[in-house]
């Protein structure tokens, strides 16, 4: 990933430890969360702590990029679903990314939420990164709502940031009490996005109506 | 407010004392967010730091007092709104509640991210909170279905879970870049919990629907 230029010899080498170091703290992180530690880190690649230092100067770094990769993965988790596919998919995908890694999830919530602060090192990754997404999502909703697959009558970058804020705040409740179904309640809110009167490749509720 | 049966003497007093340190305390993290110090507030009710740790032994305590605080007032503003309304009222008037007091969000969302440990002293009361918050809107949302005001086709439960998510993560969005306008997002969102078909008491969109 890291090698798009195939650089041969010394510079190679360097960045084959680098990645060898992230790879290490993307699993610690997978495994311990918040604390997993520099020392444990270091370890598993076999350096000192001050080799790992030359690689990513502060603990933040490491943990931003650490955040970086975890969230490629999960927008290549989404849009492995494919063009053709409903909205749905991604939702459900990116609901289990969150529940499959809750250490890594954990770390994207508090990181994210101490970065509103101008002062964090974190805040500009998180605020591009939510420009971004925002821009991204946005596209992928005025697509759709051309195909008629998404409610055409609120605007897309309502619907996109409402999206981003369903997952988000569903992650939060789930991580104070993880009986929370996030999936379920990401498949109620997709259902909501179909055009109001059930035209249009809107998908069909599969849960019944309850009543009172 | 503390003082619901009205005693006398000594308790009276130390009742108000600690109302008094808890207002400042509001109002100072309402001001500066995390950063408001002990120091600042003990000098605005005029006691030293000690005496302020004699009614709130931790920092940690006293900030969850002051979201206890902003948490209640946040209820009766969307409850202002009247069991008659729709529940736009009620999520705008959750934004509005964000956007106004910005120190007071932050510190919500960043507490709130951080106690998802169960080491954390705040624990508790989140998730003690998320329990209570998401029992009371499922109650609203299905008064609400029964009115034929919100689509019945959902379970409330997931419904309500999404408006409280959407809420926090268009929180999140908005402290990461102010320019993100919460309260027409959430109307958007409001418009989406009336019953596909528009009939049955929902709220016509406003907004034009937006073209390719």
């Amino acid at each position: 990933m890291t090698n798009q230029r195939k650089p041969r010899g010394p510079y190679r080498k360097s960045a084959q430890r680098r990645e060898q170091i992230l790879q290490a703290a993307y699993e610690a992180v997978d495994e311990y969360g918040e604390r997993a530690s520099l020392h444990d880190i270091a370890a598993r690649v076999g350096v000192t702590q001050p080799a790992l230092t030359y690689y990513f100067p502060t603990r933040d770094e490491l943990l931003i990029a650490v955040l970086e990769r975890w969230d490629v993965q999960g927008r290549a988790l989404a849009g492995a679903s494919g063009e053709d596919q409903s909205m749905i998919d991604g939702m459900v995908a990116g609901t289990r990314h969150t529940t499959d890694h809750p250490g890594l999830a954990k770390l994207f919530v508090t990181l994210s939420a101490a970065a509103t602060d101008p002062e964090s090192p974190a805040h500009g990754f998180f605020a591009e990164r939510y420009r971004t997404l925002a821009a991204e999502v946005t596209r992928d909703v005025e697509e759709k709502q051309r195909a008629g697959a998404i409610r055409a009558d609120e605007p897309a970058e309502h619907l996109a940031r409402a999206v981003i804020a369903v997952l988000n705040g569903l992650q939060l409740q789930w991580m104070h009490d993880p009986a929370v179904d996030m999936a379920a309640i990401a498949e109620t809110f997709t259902r909501m996005l179909a055009p109001p009167g059930g035209t249009g490749g809107a998908q069909e509720p599969e849960q019944p109506p309850i009543g009172p």
